[in-house]
Formats: structure tokens, C-alpha cells, sequence
């Protein structure tokens, strides 16, 4: 990635090719190799980090939503944990590489060999510079500006260090982008859980009232035979074992016929709905 | 849509009138040919997406509103992962154009052409160049702009890049609106499911409970023949068939009036709330 | 509203009445005539669907909280949705009407007349303004503002139509602010019926319990007649028929002890939760 | 509070000291003391109310969490909505304090009585300050400040202003803050409430529950004697009353125990989860 | 912490040493002294009771989430409680400082010692500096920088005292980060608990349907012995006592039979759900 950002750091090199005749590719100095060395090892290790989260939390959710278990929900609770504080450790890299990038001067201010040479040679330069800076605008900020030999030399830099910063900033913004889709998804599986239970209890409770139907109707069986078993007398006690027969099954098919009709009726009562 | 863009540009050409002469619309120069057909390639392609996603989301979410099943449901969680990844594209896509819209000096980089011209005729003019620069500020980024030629002729081509992105940030805004509408509906139809399964299970509830009640209420006549069939001797266990009609009906009867008193109750208690 | 617009731009005119001696209110110059009128139909437009909207929604959410049915909740859905939609396009003039406001070139570019004028007298004032523009900074966005004769007329100008923008700024404003209440009081509303239904839920719950507690206590009512119903032979079975009536009265005031006995217990552990 | 304003705004004078030798502190100019009584009588009436609602809310939410009813739902729900309204009314006093904080030319334009004077020397000092006037900067909003004489006098003014605007934010942003602790205690306590209605929701499903057992125990109970009941002749039915009470005691121990098992088991199953 | 953020302060005093000669690190001013003692105990009062909280609110939500009581709600709604407080009240102090290091003005106003300094000097050198100021520009809020003789010295200074605020600022995010931590935790906690909830509720309905089957299959069952409880006589009624038992066994028997079928149905009905 930071190979080509060398190349687009030229052209606002046009004036100093003028002036001073430099015109070959610059090295970056010592100091931007630490940065770049550092920031690169913080994006890959959040990188990394969030790649086995990512590589974690897919089955994890799969899994819970397949078969919520204390096990599974205690596990993706794990995983959302570690994807707050992730998020909250790449927030603070983008907020300080942004905090950065918003402000020129405390970018001037890491040309560390820059300011070296610039010191070496301010205190013979700075009367002729007095003259040059005569019409020049002290920037908004107006810190470090006030000689024209920093102005002129300092931009290309800061140029440089913009763009290095900027790769990196891409990368970050890249990651933090991965993470708020993991959280979005995590989310979103929450709200499926949430109505896939509500409905699964929707179900539950429609079973227990056909359970609840069926015990009401065998329990209307049971009064019918009870009838019958009060020892109250009547013609029927000595009648024919065929009029026993009828009875039993007259109780046994009402109670069919009930339900049938209780079916269907609760069908057509609950199926608008 | 941007053809109409190149006439507005004309009026801050008016020093440039005075100075250069150059008065017919200008062609875009081949790098926003280039660039305008990227980004409108893009554009059409992510509305090419939202489009899809909305054709699907309303019968998806419409069939999951009249049945909640599990396909259903997993149907419009991808859809709604779909919407969360493409939201993110469009958005990195509308920050982008947002970045370099904030910011000059990016977007005077973007003129190649110019600047190869410039810098032909940068080494000639510099020397006069200087003298006119005299009382001009350089500007707060201080970057680019230390030579007359450049911050005279730049400025109207800004204008000219500036609307052709400003044209593409519309469409892509309205993109992005369009997705969130998708989402807030998405949401709002997920918090209407909810009201649904619960009012459904307080409904199942209620049938539940006007169950139990029957139940109890044939409970309570197997109770009162249960007594009849109790073996202890009186004299009613001698007496006419008629009784046992009497009592069988008078159970019978006493269990409905008990059923309808206790619809009657529960429909006065249950409705005010 | 607008009118009492016009007096207060006067008084940053105070160097220009020395200058140019321009002392009378000026009229509002055709373009933005056109403009006011624009947007003022605009806002009239969405100010009506608004004050429709919350016509429609109080009532809707009113009979939704006494009887909630599957009309009532498409009728809230359907009235979401279209805040929603409406919301979107008050945001999008009030992001336009701001995005104009900030960006005064943008301003100063919708002075047509003055722009007209100013380019007629270019010409002939290019050479003498810029003798007066000698010590000016070209400010921060350097677009138009090189010669002195615009800098000193423009302005005025500019706080003209930014009291104007203002104005409606205000307005569309207290539109959006109105849509959100609306929404604020429709997630009430939602929450509101959540809370509702589950305790509802709770209560017919209850209820159910207390049936199953009577059920309960029948069915040992059942169990103990029905151990008299046993034909294993005791002497209490050629007894005397108070005996009968004993059983049975102790068996009945046994249950109800029991029932008033766990509505005792279920009170004391059921309401300190 | 305002008293404390005035003498910190003293020290920015320092050089209006050296220049003009205004050294004693200012009385507020007519204008501001308007504004102030105008600001400070909002202030006052917004903090009212948002103390009186603070006074209302908690009680309300105390009632809410131990008793569940329509009446405290009702309340609790009106106190939200006025919540929202009150915020709405105090986000936009804040909003315009804070967007005429930002625009210093908005307030340097509030400055009635200085503007009246500066006015009327303004004829006789222009050419005079335009000479000062030679070197200065017309500022980044190049507005109102283009002689000496104003931006010299008009500082310490706007400074006053500010102070006194910036006193009166910090009191506003108190209200708004208190609002929002507000509303995020009512949210809380709904979030509380939701957790205990579906803890008591379960808790009542456990009591369901056990009932069922103790039914489903007793009905078992009720099929044993059943089948003692049948009229199925064996030895038995001839046996001692001893062997009755065997039978009877025989049954409801087993009864006991199957319950006791029962109670233990579902603990032991329900209690891991 | 803060001893380290003397040394980076001395850089931008290049320009001063060429001309005034001041090279030793400097003593911190008496003003930033207290200024850093107040927020410095600022931040360890607010980092102590965000350690404290945190102390408290991990085992409070351990706990919760193993036995929902109204006790643990109750605490953990009292943490949240002070959460929120908590969190408001470290935002103001973010709030203020980075308010401050906003707006360099006010920074530079608080170095009393050298404005003092200043002031004494400012007498003989206005005419000088006036001189030296002649190019100078005025920055874009042009309060108090009129004169080259401060422009030059207060530089240093703000950086010294930017520096020493953005050491606390970090700090103060630092404890923001946390706080917010911890309030998701609590809120991802929260929505563990809720489907934890409506997951066991699940089971207990489920729990509720096995014995709801249960219990209609013992009515069969005592259904079954009620017929044969019947006084309606058959030849059956003077069988062998081996028909006794058979009938019995039989009617045990299909009770079992019928439960084992309906639980592998059940199991194979809700499973696949």
C-alpha cells in the first residue's frame, strides 16, 4: 500500500524543484519509518483480532440460533464483550490518527530531522528570511510559520506524512467498518431470536389449549359415565348389555364429534388472525 | 443532469475574461471524463441494489407479517444484512465525495491537465509571477498555491469539479435516504410483529382461561355425581327414575348457569382492563 | 415574517452609505421573490401533511391503546411509515436551506441582478480596483472575491438573503421538531402497550392459576367421593343417610376451606413480588 | 451569577487601556440588560418546570415499579411526553444561544448603543481610519469589519456579550442535562419493569406448573379409586373394612410420594437452568 | 504523566531563542499550577468512582443474571442510576476542556503571570511593535493579538498549557471509554437476561404441555374406568376376577402406550421448529 503513496507526494515538490533543484523520490526520514512501522503493527494486530471475531461470532450465532442454550447465549454475551471493547481500542486509533490529520501543525511538528536541519540553519538565515516572509500571511494558527524557509520547505512533508497517515486512516476506517457490521448482524440476530421465541411461545400455547380442548371433552366424558354411575335407579341398570354398549360408545363418539367441531371451530376463529 | 452544470461555472471566469480571454464553455478535460464515469458507474450500481433490495423487502416482510415462519423470518434477517452492507458501501462511497468536496486543495490536485500545463510554463513565469503574488495571501493550507498563474486560473475548474461531485452527492444522498426508509421499515414492521405475538398471546391466554373454567365447571358436576356414586345407602338410591332425571338435570343445569355467570363475571372483569 | 426581514439588513449598508450614498430600503430583487415564494410553497406544503399527520395519529394511537386489533395496528404502522417518509424530505430542505446558509460564496452566486450589474462595470473598474485591493486578503475560499467593488457591495446583499434563508430555516425547523415530538409520543405510545400487554399477560396468568388452584381442590373433592365410590364393602355403607350428607358436607366445606387457605397463601407469597 | 461576569471581562480591554483610557467597569449597555431580563425569565420558567416535573417524575416511577395499573401507566406515559416537549423547548432555546455564540458578527451586531455612536462618527473618522485600516486583514467573514475604529472598540463588547451569553448556556445546558438524566431514569425503570414482569411472568408459568403436577397426581389418585369403582367383581369388594382403609391410605401415600418425587425432580431439572 | 509533557513544549520556542534568548525549560506559571491540581484531582475523584462502579457493577450483574430477584433489579437499577450521573458528569468536564483547547483565545487568556508582564511592557513597546506589526496579519478571530510582542511570546505558552490539558483530556476519554463499557455491558447484559427469560418461559411451557398430556391421558384413563364404573349392567360384572385385572392392566397399559407415542410425536413436531 505505502509504495505508491510516494509517488503522488511530487508535484507539490514544483516550487522547491525550482528553488533548490531537488527533484528524486525522497526517502521517508527515519522517523516516519518508526510511525509507519507502529501504526502498521497496531492495524494488524486489530486486524487480526477482528478477523477471529468475526471468524467466532458467525457459528456462534448460528449455533444460538439453531438451539438457545445457556452455553450458546453466555458464549455470543462473550463476544459481544470483546466487540465492544475492540471497537472501543480502534475508535481511539482512528480518533488520534484523525486528530492528527485535522491539524498541520502538530503534523509539521514530526518532521523530527526536518526541524533539525531547519534549527542548524535558522540562525544564519533568519534576517534574509525576514525579508522574503515581508508580504506572507502568518496562518491561522500562526505557530511555527514566521520563517519562509519552513513554509517553503515543511509542505511536501507535511504532504507526505498526510498521505502515509491517510493509507493507514483508510485501513482503520476499513476495520472499524467490519466491526459495526459484525455488531449491526449481532443485533439483528438478537431481534430474530426475540420474535422466533415469541412465536415459538405463540405455538406452545396453541398446543396447550388442544391439549386443554381434549382434557375439557374427556372430562365431559367422564361426567356422562358418571351419571350413569350414580346409584340412583332407573330402568336401565337392568336393561340389555347392548344398551351398555350403546351408551359407552354414544359418550365416545359425542366426544369425537366435540372435538372435531371444536377444530374446526378454533381453526376458523384463529386463522384470521 | 450535468450538462447544466457547465453553464454556472462561467461567472467566476470573470477575471479571467479580463486577463486571458477564454470565453466558450470549456470541455471537461479527459481526467473528469474519467472520473465522472466511475462514479456514476458506481451510482448506478448501488441503485441498481437498493432497488432489488426494496422490490424484495416489501413482499418479504408483507408475507412475514401475515405468517411468521421460520423461513420467513430468515428470509428478511438476509434481507436485512443485505441492507446493513450495501448502507455501508453507499456511505463510504458519499464519504468520500463528502472529503474531497471539503477540501480545495484535494480537488485542485484532481486537474491534471492543468497542472501539467502549469508546470511548463511555471519555470518562464515565475520570476513575474512573484511581483504579482506580492500582497496575496497564501491561503490557510498554504499547500499549492504560491504562484499567481495557479490561484487564477484553478479556481473556476474547482467550481467545475465541485458541481460535477456536488450533482453525484444528491443522487447518492438519495440513495442513502432510500435505504433508511427501508430500514426504519424493517424496524417498524418488527415492532408491529411484536404488538401482534403478544396481543396473539394474551388472546391464547384468554381462550386458555375460558377453557379452564369449563373445565372446572364439568369438574364440579362429576363432583356432584361423584357423590351419587357414592356407596354409602339413602333413600333416593330406591327411589323413581324420575329423580335420577331430576338431578342429572339439575347438575347439567347447574354447571351452565355456572359457565354463563362466569363469562358474565370475567367479560366485567377482564374488559375494563 | 418577512417583512420586518428587510429593516434590519440595513445598518452593515453603513460603509456603503458613505461610499456609494445607496440610504433607501431596497426592494427584494426578483430572484429571490421567486426563491421566497419557492420555498414559502414548499414549507406551506409540508406544514399541511404535517399538521395532518398529527391530526391522524392522536386518535389512531388513542383507539390502538383501548383496543388493539389488527386495523388498529396497520392503521399505526401505515401513519409510522408516512412520518418516516415525511420526516425524510423536511430533513432534506432543511439540509439545503443549511448547506446554503454556511457557504456564503454559494449565497453571493444567487445574486443574479447584482451579478449582471457587476459584470457590465467590470470592465472599466478591473484597473482601479485593483489599486484599492492592493492590501485586501483574498479570503480563505479566494473564489470571487479578488476586486473591491464586489466585497463592498455584495455583502449586504448576502445578510439580505441569509435572513430570508433564516427565516424559513426557522420554520422548517419547528416542522421537524413537531414530526419529532410525533414520533417521540408514537415509541411512547409502542412502549406504553408493551408494558400493557405484559401485564395483562400477567394478570390472565393469575387468573388462570386461581382456576387451576379450584380445579385442584375439585379433583380432591373428586378423589374423595370417589374413594366412597370404591365397592370395597364398609360398614358405613348400610349406614344411616345423615351419614351421606355428613360425608358429602365435610367433603364440600373441606375444598372450599382449602381454596380460601391458598388464596390466603398465594396472596401473602404472590404480592410482596 | 451574572454579577461574577463583569469583572472577568475587564482584561481583554488592556489595549483599549493603553489606546483610549477607558479604564472603569462598564455598566451593561440598555440592551443587554433586556436580553438579560429575557433570557434569565426563560431560564427561570424552563427550570421550574423541569423541577416540577423532576417532583412528579420519581414518585410516579416509585408507584409504576410496585403497582402495575393503568391509571400509573397512563401518568407515567403523560410525564414522558412532557419530558419530550419540555426538551424540545429547552434544546432550542440552547440552540439559538449557542449558534449566536458562534457568529461573533451576530453578536457584534446586537451592540445597539455602540453601533448608534460608532455611526454617528463615522462620516468624520472614515478617511482617517482607512489609512490605519491600510495593513489589517478583512477577516475570514470579511463582514462588517473593515475600519479600524470598530474592530479596536468592538472586542471587549462582544467579549461582554459572550460572558453573559456563555453564563446563561452553562444554565441551560444544566436544565438540559437534568432532562436527560430524566429520561434516562424513565427509560431505566422501563427497562426495570420489563425484567420484572417477565420474571413474574415465569415465576407464575412455575406456580402453573406445580399446580398441574399436584393435578395430574390427584387425577391419578382418582383413576386408582376409579378402577376400585368398576363394577367388575373381584374378592376384594367382599374383603374387611381394613382392607378399604389399605387401599385408601394406599393411594393417596402414593399420591404424597409421587409429589414429593416430583417437587425434587422438577428442582433439580429447573434449578441448573 | 504531565512531567513528560514539559520537554515537547520547548521546539516552537526556536524562533524566541534566535530572538530573545530564552533557552532553559521553563518553570510552569503559579496559574497552571492550580490549574492542574484542580483537574488533576478533578480526574482521580471521577477515575476512583468509575473504578468503584465498576467494582461494584460486574458481581451485581453476576449475580442477576443467576437469580433474577427483586433485590439484584433493584441494585443493578441503582448502578445504572449512577452510571448515568456519572457519565453526565465527566462529559461536562470533557465538554469544558475541549472546549478550551478549542478556542486558543481563551487559552492565551489565561496566562495571568505573562499578561502581566505584558501589560507593563506594553506601554513603551506600542509604538515598535506597531512597526514590526505592519504586515502582520490578524488572525481570524483578531481579539487580542494586535501587537507583535505578544504574537511572538504567547505561542509558546498556549502550547505549553494545550499540552498540558490534552494530557487530561486523554485521560478524561480514557474514563468516558470505560464508563460507556460498562454501560453496554449492563445494556448487553439486559438483553441476555430478557432472552434468557423468554428461553426458560419456552421450557416451562413446554415443561406445562408435557403435563397438560399427561394429565388428559390419566382422564382417558379414568374415563375408561368410569364406563365399567356404570350400573348399567353387562355379563362382564360377574366375570372372573381375572377380567378385573385384565381390564385394569389394559387400561394402564394404553395410557402409557398413548403417552409414549404422543412424546415422540411432540418431539418430532417441535423439534424441527
Amino acid at each position: 500500500l505505502l509504495p505508491s503513496v510516494q509517488s503522488p507526494t511530487h508535484f507539490p515538490n514544483n516550487e522547491s524543484i525550482g528553488v533548490a533543484g531537488v527533484s528524486a523520490p525522497k526517502q521517508l526520514p527515519f522517523e516516519f519509518k518508526a510511525l509507519e512501522s507502529c501504526i502498521e503493527s497496531a492495524c494488524t494486530c486489530l486486524e487480526y483480532e477482528t478477523q477471529r471475531l468475526e471468524e467466532e461470532t458467525y457459528p456462534a450465532l448460528g449455533e444460538l440460533t439453531s438451539q438457545i442454550s445457556t452455553l450458546n447465549l453466555e458464549r455470543v454475551r462473550q463476544i459481544k464483550t470483546r466487540l465492544v471493547a475492540l471497537s472501543g481500542r480502534v475508535h481511539k486509533v482512528a480518533y488520534q490518527i484523525e486528530n492528527l490529520l485535522d491539524d498541520d501543525n502538530d503534523m509539521a511538528e514530526m518532521y523530527l530531522t526536518q526541524k533539525l536541519d531547519a534549527q542548524l540553519s535558522d540562525q544564519t538565515s533568519v534576517k534574509e528570511a525576514y525579508n522574503e516572509a515581508f508580504d506572507e500571511d502568518i496562518d491561522k494558527s500562526e505557530r511555527s510559520y514566521s520563517d519562509t524557509y519552513k513554509s517553503y520547505d515543511h509542505k511536501p512533508d507535511v504532504e507526505e506524512l498526510e498521505m502515509l497517515l491517510e493509507a493507514y486512516f483508510a485501513q482503520i476506517n476499513g476495520i472499524l467498518q467490519k466491526l459495526s457490521t459484525l455488531s449491526e448482524y449481532v443485533g439483528n440476530t438478537k431481534d430474530y431470536i426475540n420474535i422466533m421465541l415469541d412465536d415459538k411461545q405463540n405455538q406452545l400455547l396453541q398446543a396447550s389449549i388442544i391439549l386443554n380442548t381434549m382434557n375439557f371433552i374427556v372430562n365431559l366424558g367422564i361426567l356422562v359415565v358418571g351419571v350413569f354411575g350414580m346409584n340412583i335407579h332407573i330402568d336401565l341398570y337392568q336393561g340389555q348389555p347392548s344398551q351398555f354398549w350403546a351408551t359407552t360408545s354414544g359418550t365416545v363418539l359425542g366426544c369425537v364429534l366435540l372435538f372435531l367441531v371444536s377444530i374446526w371451530w378454533g381453526k376458523r376463529y384463529l386463522l384470521p388472525q
